[in-house]
This record gives C-alpha cells, structure tokens and sequence, in this order.
C-alpha cells in the first residue's frame, strides 16, 4: 500500500476541506470517517482526482502513513477524541505525532499530551480557525504542544495556512495546551465582535428603522474602512441575501435564538480563574443565554414595559455614531482578548509571543481584520504592554472615538433597545481609564461585615475599623 | 471529662463567634484550634464565664464531645478542609457527623460527602452567612447534605440561626453540596448589589460632587423604604464615619482595589456551565478584578479620554432617579440568583425549595433586605416561575423604576462614569423583555463561516445556506 505524507480522521466539512486543501498543495492524505459510507461519498463527491486514500479500519488508516505518523484528529470535541485515541493507539509506534485540530478545552489538551508522552507519541494541540472556507483554502492554525512534534508537520501546516505578506498564518505557539488555548481566547473574542455587530444592526433595523438591505451597504462601506475585517464582511453579504422563499430579506426570516459550542464559555472560565476582566466577552456569552430563552422572552415582552418609542428621528448623524461605538468596541475585545492570552502564558508558563499571535491572525481566521496589523505592531514593539488600548496607535483611535460611542450606548439604554456589550465595552474603557474608582467603599463593606480589612491611601499597612458603636 | 454537646475547630473571628452564639444559647461547646495559643486567648478575653471547654489535641477534642459527635469546622475553604478531615477521621466513629460551615466550593462538599459516607460519617456543607456579627447574634444558616447528619445538629443551629417572625432563618437545603451552592449563589448577588450601591455612590460623589455625609443620610433615607436592607444599612453607616486621624470621611482615606476570595468568581463560572444568565453578578466580578489594576488605571488616566465635565448640574431630580436605577438594579440581581439556583436545583437534582431559600434570607444575611419576604412570596405562590421580574409584584415595581433607571444609565455612559453593574441589569432587563433579539443575525455569521445551520420563523426545521456564490 502507497504510504501518504498524511492522515485526517473525521470527515465532517471542516475534515473534509483540510484534506482537499492538503490534496492541492500536493500531499498524499489517506482519510479515515467512523462510518465507512462517508467516505466513500467523499472520495466520489468532492475528491475523485486527488491524492486521498479512503482507509475503512483504523488498521488500514494507521499502515496506509509514512513513518513516523503524521496524524490529524478533527472530530468532536470531548469524549470523541478519547475515543479515537484509545482507538489508535495500539497501532502507533514511538516517533508517531498525533494532532488533534478540534476545538478541545486545553486542559484536556494538557492531559492527553502527557498520557501519550509515556508510550513516545508525540501530541498536539492545534487550533484552527477559518470555518470551511479557511479549512479549504487557508486556515489560521495555531499549533501547541511537543516542538519535537510541531516540527514533523510543519513542512504541511505552514503550507495550508493562509498566507499573508508572504509568511504563513500557522507559527509554533507553545509548549501543552497553548495552542488550544490561544485558539479559545481567539473565539472569546469572536463572540465579542460578533455580538457587537448584532447590537448595531438591532439599532440601525429596530431602533431607526432602516430595511436590511440599507444596513448591508452601510456596513458594506465600514468594511471598506478601519472596521474592515471578515465577521463586517459576511455581516453585510447576510444583509444583502433575499429568501427564495418569500422574497423578504432572509436574515428577517431566521429565529432569534442563539446556539453556542463552549468555546466562548470556557475563555470567560478561564478570565475568572485568571483574573483578568474580560467583561465584553462575558456579556457576548450571556446575550447567546438571554437570545436561547425565546419562550420567557415572549412572556416577559408583555409585562415588562420600556419606552413606546424606538429612537428619535434619523438625524443623519447616527450611522457615524453606530460605526464608532462599533470601533471602539471591537478594539475593546481585543484588548480583553490579548490581556487574557498574556495572563494565561504567564500564569502556564507558556512563552507566548504577542506579535507573533496577532500575525497568524491576520489571514485565514473568523477574527481577521484590518486591525490586526497595528495590534502585532503594538506587541512587537512593547512585548509587555499591559493593554492595548495603552498603545499609543490604539489610544489615539479610542480618543477619538470615545465621544460618539457614549453616546450612542446612552441613547440605546434609554430608549431601551438592548446593547449589552456595547454597553459592557465602554465600561471597560471608562473603568480602565479611571484612577479612582469607589472600590473603596466596598472595601469598607467588606472590612464592615467581614473583617476582611483594607488598604489605605495615605499610608502602608493593613487597616480594620470596628464600624459599629 | 465532661462530654460537650458539640465541637468547633477553627478560631478565626467567624468561628469564634459562632462558638459564644451557641454557648449563649445553653450549648456546651469543646473547641480546638491549629495554634493553641489562640484557644486560650480566647478562652481568657472572649469566653471567661461561658460553658466553652478548650483542647490543645485533636484527640482531646474528639474525646470531649457527646456521641454521636457534632463538629464544625470553620477554616479557610480549600486544602485545609481535607487536612482537618485527615486528622480527624483516625479518631471519628460511626454516625459522627462532621460540618464544614466555611465558604468551600459545591464541587469540593459534595467530592467530601461522598468520601465519608464510606466510613459511615455523616458529612455536611453548611452556608453561614452574617458576617461576623451575624455569627454572633443570629446568622442566616444554609445546611446541606445528608438529612440524617442534618437532624442531628437542627436543634442547635435552629437555636443559634437569626430568627424572624418566629422562624429560624435556618432549613435543610438539599441533598449533597446544596447548601454550599445555595450560599455560593447569595455571595454572587452579594457582589452585585455591594457594586450597585458603590456605582450610585461614585455618580453621587464624583458625579454629582455630594460630600460623603450627604450621601450618608441620602443611604440612610433610601434604607427606611423600598431599598431597606443590610448592605444599604452599613453603606451609610460606612459614609458617616470620621476618620480620627485626618478628620476626613474614613471611605476616601481608604484604597480603591477590591479583593475578593472566590465565591463570586464560583457563581459566575456556575452560571456559565449552566447557561444561566447574570450579567450582573458577572459585572460585579469584574469590577472588582478591574480595581485591584490600580497601577495600570493610573496610567490610563493619563492616556484614554472622557467628558471633560463630571454630570450637569444636579437639578433636584437625580436622587431620585438613582434610588430607581439602584432599586431596579437590585431587583434584577436576586432574579438573576434565583433563576441560577432554579436551574442547579434541576440540573444536579437539589429539589430546593427557593421560597424556602428566601425565607432564610429574611434575616442574618449579607442580602437581607425587605425585598426578601416578596421574594418568597413570589416563589411560594409559583415555585416553577421562570423569572422574579415576571411575579407581579416585582413587574409593577420594575415599570415604575425603568425609565429613571435608564436615565441614570445613559447619563453615566455620555458622561464618562462607570456604571457597568448598573448598564449590566438595565441590559439584563431590556433583553429579557425583548421578544425579538438580533440573534438571527448571529445565527447567520455561525452558518455563514461554519455551516451551524439555524431555525425560521416560518416554519420548522433546521437550514443551512450556500451564502457565498
């Protein structure tokens, strides 16, 4: 039997481009699916020229690999992957590199790579980003693990990334679980931005009344401009897109309710383990919860009451207002996003590169943006810098934005069209920028009913009053 | 020796006072503490005429304690739970029962439960909250775990809970790490409401420009009515206070970096594991991680711009519109707890009783507050009621606050004061009684770049577009 350059176990659609888009670059890929029926369909449908290899049994897959092994898990995340593990294993040698390019939580990472240590496997953890379309033609991958094993698949994963200036989206992250966990901060921020489109879009098509396909060429312009990137892109081509159905704008036509898959849950976990505030993200996530309660929603629509109006009449200033408060939101998220990635390779020793995080960032991934440039120069240029919105780039930006984005988070909460995240943003920025805040009172709340003791500002020490009496 | 009716291990001022409330009471207690110098100074200052028996071993105090043995441990949460449990379980007996009335992770009773039951020791998580006052003079009591451990320490912790209207604010929670859960969960809304008032305060004091007295007696006139409560009590008690070596207000002389010790930071990450919604305690949470960067808030102060003026004048009306904005604040705080312990109560088969749960908070506890008797009335007449802002009580009260509350909300936000707590629950309330969110353009970005498919309105199903081409 031929022996390929390399293996991919799990043939759903992002398995599935990963292999075209290593056919195309000219490596041989035998394929594996737990039903046999998907790959055949596969092998006939959409790859009957290329060089891939339908295996039916583990057996087959494992004998049809040069050696050492070159492996890429892409199934579900949790127990799938153990099971294919326990699958696998008999049949692997020492030397073997076993890559798992799923969305694992990255203490699950952090164990497997040390279980499959023992018997000289070599396991990595490889986030990829990009969706279907960055699967076939160019992800953002962001492998971690042994660099013993990132080097064996190097030669492969620089050339499916997405290629920006030259150089690829895909570069070493670290030791155990920090590519995952790289990967998991990047779809933190993810849910970030694209909530904060949501809530611009409900202001522009429920708040001032502007029909979808309006909204799609106005968002069409921002992603011309400082706010390009790809979620305002698809934004505006999902704006754009009539229903066959019944000819009304199909976003119109689509339910409410908001699925999500754990990724953005586990970067808020971690941000509380951590410390690290990262509330623009944690409210992304609760809009997904409050957006899944369709039924209390509908209940409480006609008891809860909020102002009969939406907002005052268009006085042409507000789609430059909406797409500020969206800038200066979305440099928040990422701001949010990268403290958290700092933190965490502090924390797990990780010996993260900032600059170098942003650079693979730049193509192939949800999170691309023309923004992603000025942030890896801000990294390369200060490896430290506590946030982003300190770097001087950033801080001119904010500056200039800050204006219209209190604005518009002041009129959403009083004409009660809900911005969460919007609102969570510019309270992060006006928190952050406040050297004084009233954490003294509590601190004397909880010196008051706990004991708990505090700080003062005149002198060093530990203080407690006996409040009462 | 003489055989106490119950034992507590741990002598920082939490235990301590627990140790004179059930002495007080007519209950003999042994005690023991890692230092035995502690013990005795104790016994010497605190305790000289009770009926409070010291030990310097753990096999003395075991051995002074009336069988079946009744202890409660009252140590830091963590590690040295298990080392106490360690030492004491050479010398434990068959129906002993063991308490950790300390603040220890739900995860870790129920892991402890389980591990004791085996050598037939009857283990119990029990929330104690009161601070230390309340542990003195009455706390609210939250005991979890096996019944039978719980019959057999009812009559003292019956005796020694807060009593209101004649009923102990004391009742058998649950099964397993219920009680922990439940006092884990009123921690969390403990964040937010302290949050709350320190936002209101910092519009008033830096908003506003009120001195420190001032908004001491405005605290004081908001706790005779509506808003009545613990936190508001010692709030403007805290305010009033002179600082004897400045003469200034004691709250500004202290430093604006909160601490916090987890049960906050738990209750979040439980929401999210739960999919439960609380913007609110989550914003509390980080509120207070924002604080403790002093350093860096000191340097963005200098960079990130805001309004250069604090509010417009204050024109009569603001008080009152901040009494609002807190009261509805407040309200959306417990609703967000309850709908959390609601959902636990499903998830991990509690079966909690919630107007029960409210009834114990009516007195001893951080929360207390005259919201609560409404509370449990709410959940007595609707034990399955979805959400507190859809009890009639509170909807009526809530459609009297909304639109001074988003006042307060848009102000802060147009004038650079932040009230992320405060924007969180507007936020949490504008979604909530939102029928239609813009999670159908989310859903569209995840089919879009994932193929996650998505619902219609118009029909059942589950869809998936070709958006590009």
């Amino acid at each position: 039997m031929k022996q390929n350059d390399i293996g991919l176990i799990g043939l759903a659609v992002m398995g599935q481009n990963l292999v075209l888009n290593m056919a195309n670059h000219g490596f041989s890929v035998a394929v594996y699916n737990r039903t046999a029926e998907k790959t055949r369909q596969f092998l006939e449908t959409k790859a009957p020229s290329q060089a891939i290899a339908g295996t039916e049994t583990i057996e087959a897959f494992v004998s049809a690999l040069s050696r050492p092994r070159r492996m890429i898990l892409m199934v579900k995340s949790g127990q799938p992957v153990d099971d294919f593990i326990d699958q696998l294993i008999p049949h692997l040698e020492k030397g073997d590199v076993l890559v798992d390019a799923g969305n694992s939580h990255f203490p699950d990472t952090e164990r497997r790579i040390e279980a499959l240590k023992g018997r000289g496997i070599q396991f990595l953890g490889m986030g990829v980003s990009g969706g279907e379309e960055g699967a076939l033609k160019g992800p953002s991958i962001m492998p971690g693990g042994p660099r013993e094993g990132y080097t064996a698949i190097e030669p492969i994963v620089t050339t499916i990334a997405a290629q920006v200036d030259g150089e690829p989206c895909c570069t070493y992250i670290g030791p155990r679980g920090a590519g995952h966990y790289v990967k998991m901060v990047h779809n933190g921020m993810e849910y970030g931005i694209m909530q904060m489109i949501c809530e611009v879009y409900d202001l522009l098509r429920f708040g001032l009344g502007y029909p979808s396909d309006r909204i799609s060429e106005i968002f069409q312009s921002w992603d011309a401009g400082p706010l390009g990137g790809y979620l305002m892109e698809i934004s505006w081509k999902i704006l754009a897109r009539q229903d066959d159905d019944t000819g009304q704008p199909l976003v119109e036509q689509i339910l409410d309710t908001a699925q999500q898959k754990g990724t953005g849950k586990w970067t808020s976990q971690s941000a509380l383990d951590l410390g690290i505030p990262i509330p623009s993200i944690n409210a992304a996530v609760v809009a997904r919860m409050i957006s899944a309660a369709k039924d209390e929603r509908v209940r409480a629509a006609g008891a809860l009451r909020g102002p009969s109006r939406a907002l005052p009449d268009d006085d042409g200033t507000w789609v430059d207002k909406l797409r500020d408060a969206l800038h200066g939101s979305i440099i928040t998220s990422y701001a949010q996003g990268m403290a958290l990635i700092q933190a965490a390779s502090a924390e797990y020793a990780y010996g993260l590169q900032l600059d170098e995080v942003a650079r693979i960032w730049r193509g192939g991934c949800i999170v691309r943006s023309v923004m992603l440039e000025p942030i890896r120069e801000a990294y390369r240029g200060d490896p430290a810098l506590p946030n982003l919105m300190l770097n001087d780039h950033f801080t001119r930006q904010l500056n200039g934005l800050e204006s219209h984005w209190r604005e518009v988070v002041g009129l959403a909460a009083r004409h009660g069209i809900p911005a969460l995240v919007l609102g969570a943003s510019l309270g992060y920025y006006d928190m952050y920028r406040r050297e004084r805040l009233p954490a003294n009172l509590l601190q004397a709340q909880r010196d008051f009913f706990g004991a708990h003791t505090y700080r003062r500002i005149d002198r060093d020490g530990v203080f407690h009053t006996q409040w009462e009496g």
